[in-house]
């Protein structure tokens, strides 16, 4: 996730990891956040085709100047509250193990990595779970489970892109 | 798999390409084609979430060593036939208008594709289809429409690794 966030930042090119299948075939749990000034966030999701009580979150990106102003949490709520009406009991999605922001921002919205044995820095993850060098650690978390407020220590007025 | 797939490209990064997700979250609709060697193709797909009558392919791989010898039709047909019992009536899939191998091969199968007012060497695509300068062949293809045969041209012996 964080890699897109990074990418939004540094202007390198997004469609890569965000083929149009995921807006085609997985509109009903994927979402835009927009103001006046265009789009600012989105979140990619979808119902676990094969996990009949899961639901998993695939992409998240936040437009920098619009960071720690809840825009995430509210998209990642509005993902929690669409699949709990769909019977999904609970929530997935992986990240980076070297991707520290999106780790906190994850345990700070109230998911919790799963056990493993290997760990870095007291935080589980999952060896070569997305290929060679690609460790994951994998966050879950049940949707009758209230989301925790994230990101909202500055409450912004329109104009205030530090 | 996701170890393999880098060397099937010719070094190029496809893993990027097959987050482990798909194996974990649309199983049923994933095939992988195996001989007494090893893995030698795959095909990840779904049904779509938002289009209730379609199912989509989102990736199919052979191994250089066992290729014109039917294992992707075989697995295009397994497709087929998971997703029209599931009620799926039509099965879409995407290709760059440069890959003319797989325009061709898509062709053969029977696919598609579908109209557009830009075209190269014939071939309908979509322009931007996944971001700026990603443009895509669209093809579709009905369930009940039999898949030709392709690529059967040298039949195969265990040996023949040409």
């Amino acid at each position: 996730m964080i890699r897109v966030l990074d990418e939004w930042w540094g202007g390198r090119h997004m469609s890569n990891m965000l083929p149009k299948l995921f807006f085609v075939h997985f509109c009903e749990t994927s979402f835009i956040a927009e103001t006046n000034q265009g789009r600012i966030g989105f979140l990619i999701g979808f119902l676990s085709q094969t996990q009949a009580e899961e639901a998993y979150i695939h992409f998240v990106g936040v437009h920098p100047d619009f960071r720690k102003q809840g825009v995430g949490s509210a998209l990642y709520r509005q993902f929690f509250q669409t699949v709990q009406k769909l019977d999904r009991v609970r929530v997935k999605c992986v990240t980076s193990p070297i991707n520290k922001d999106s780790i906190s921002y994850h345990l700070r919205l109230g998911f919790q990595a799963e056990p493993s044995e290997t760990q870095q820095d007291g935080v589980p993850y999952c060896l070569d779970y997305d290929g060679v060098g690609e460790n994951r650690v994998l966050f879950t978390k049940a949707t009758n489970d209230k989301l925790n407020d994230v990101g909202r220590r500055n409450p912004r007025r329109a104009s205030s892109h530090s």
